[in-house]
């Protein structure tokens, strides 16, 4: 493929910025060994970044990120790009295929949050934080086994329409979405943290819900207002 | 706004100690992301000093920490202090404004009190390191939405007059006040210590309690006999 | 006792390779202070190199590691390596000597695993990581008490045949094998994973079992596909 | 008071160690903020070294460890050694004064083991470690509190002629001893490990006992055989 200077230099900062978040994904503990894998869309192309399959996260550097077309093909001919791209890349690849808004992927197998898709349980909304952040459940995906696009169907009619950016595809773990890399980073460190904090109050007794008045004032607040530069949210 | 030379001096004084202590709410394992905030009043004049909203932890740095009035608005003129302060900021003022003793005040979502939190349960005082430092039991303030006085007011009603530097808000997660800002963030992290350390105590079977009379003692004798220079607490 | 070249090298990169992989169990937190211990075999000889014992994790080097035959016993005159081997070393010369396709061996006594052997309970396969890395539950061992064959006879009754790379010895702790150290290591971050995600998800309610055949083809396609160089699994 | 340069050479090297071994208490996380202790006797002489009251763990130095007196008073005239001593000096003391075989005490309030400490109690030995380091179960003391002799009074109650070197003191937290400062900072390790992996497998079921001539078997081969130099325990 012939990419303009534009586009290279876009793929070179996608690759950056998706190697240096699979360091998030180690010091928020949400990974074990090579587990987990973050993509991020080529703004103005149709194409993506991912992870190497199977490459500890100590060796994840921006040159052997993996290029691939919306169809998850390794793009040939890009110095680093020629390994294996991770064993999830046809379910990321759906994803930017039929949600056009999405401009990053994440996949990890964190403890809490697979504990509720073990049970093929959503997290209710109950504490403040999922509130703002996810505006109400986490909701759960139908079981799909690797291997075709059912990953990927899955995820995309969970959270066609929805405000949660995280789902919990049953018996195998949560998938999150974002505006870009970044964004879908951010959730899936925060679905791990609701999803611990709220098994753990459960475990204590019962949960007081909160009011879906509430529920919709922080979510709206919270996408319009925090932050320093507003930009909106999925 | 102008400052006397001495004000000047500690209000930087301030911005350091404050961005310094939001480094022990990551190594406390206290918050993810951008979540949680610490503030510190200046001694000597009506202003405190906040984290900006929104901003990652390893940004957070002496010259970025927002310069506020009790009224919760940033001073306009200091270099670096133009950013959107806390979202949590209106809280923090209303702390300052109607507790004149308190020079600090912690906010966080950390797992275990936000658990407590969830449920709308207190923190029953079962251990000695809990009667040492809080007095009695954690108690629990009203829900409260963000965007106006109502979670301040929950603080300070819940507070005012009571031994524990420590309330969870229902649904929400702790907040802290002490002395000062340093004061605060120990009680941030004793609070989530103890609400660790009872969840699990109590998941395993029924708890002891502690007598009234040792928890006065304990509670005397920690707030007048430990450390090297007693200065007196909240 | 006396080496080719060829042998020696193997023994000095493998002796490198065990020390190393020990860091692997401290920065995963399956051990603490001196417990647990990694071993390899040496290809084309009847040796094995294992951690010495009661050593602290920091000052384990590639030239405290023992060199050890078949029969469990340090061979004299390797410079480093008259030290007392690892307690466990026994059990491990027992694996090798009945277990010729196992090239490494890992012992630890991380949490949640022997939760689990406490219990006398195996792990029930619920998520697809356990399909794809151990293909079905995770057995238990029988009760074995340290200073015989009687550990190591255990771990290869129990592992002969099965698809588990992983075993938890009753009361005692997991066991994992290998196709080299760096895969037994693997077998033992992902058994105590599993082991916690498992544990935590049947604490909040009633899990979802997997279909068989789902756990066939998962753990069929992740044997062959998964990874830059598939070479095959034990 | 004067001392030969032998005594003072031990006094130094102590103070060395017991400021070291703090890190240990962090490392493990068994501490939070400035709480816990680690105390160390001086070999030929009535006097132990133990960490000032209310420093930061992270300015702990060997030059301002407290040398006391076996009846915990700090010796004056020793350069560092001003400042305030524990506020567990007496604690410490007491069982120096009282078990002439002990020469380190340790105190924490970590999570697992003061959860155990809060229902009173004691740890079963399900597991073969316990059944290794403790040779059985973790005892419970009586409730005490602080300001006179009760608290050390019943650790040694319940310690002298026990196998354990470890007392959960009810409703406080566990005291462990040992031959050195070392030795009772790894009985600090090991019961937090065992109280966490035990309350763990019984949230999960019924435990499986462990008879008494295993545990038998395991306490006498785990004194006398483990590590590169086998001096004893208490």
């Amino acid at each position: 493929m012939e990419f303009t200077a534009e586009i290279r230099a876009a793929i070179e900062d996608v690759r950056a910025e998706v190697a240096a978040l699979h360091g998030e994904l180690t010091r928020s503990e949400l990974v074990v060994w090579t587990g987990g894998n973050v993509s991020g869309r080529v703004p103005g192309a149709d194409l993506f970044v991912i992870k190497p399959s199977g490459v500890d996260y100590e060796d994840l550097r921006p040159e052997n990120m993996i290029l691939c077309t919306l169809d998850g093909i390794p793009v040939p001919g890009i110095p680093g790009s020629e390994a294996a791209a991770s064993s999830d890349t046809d379910a990321h690849a759906y994803v930017y295929r039929n949600m056009p808004e999405v401009g990053g992927v994440v996949h990890t197998h964190s403890t809490y949050a697979t504990a509720w898709a073990a049970r093929g349980e959503p997290i209710p909304c109950v504490i403040t934080a999922m509130a703002d952040e996810f505006g109400g459940e986490i909701p759960v995906g139908p079981f799909a086994i690797i291997g075709d696009d059912s990953i990927g169907r899955g995820i995309v009619q969970t959270l066609r329409g929805h405000r949660s950016r995280a789902v919990l595809m049953a018996n195998h773990g949560p998938f999150t979405i974002g505006k870009n890399a970044r964004d879908a980073v951010k959730a899936a460190v925060m679905v791990e943290d609701v999803a611990r904090t709220v098994h753990i109050a459960r475990s204590g007794g019962e949960l007081v819900p909160l009011r879906q008045e509430h529920i919709d004032a922080l979510f709206d607040r919270y996408q319009n207002v925090y932050g320093q530069a507003p930009e909106g949210q999925l």
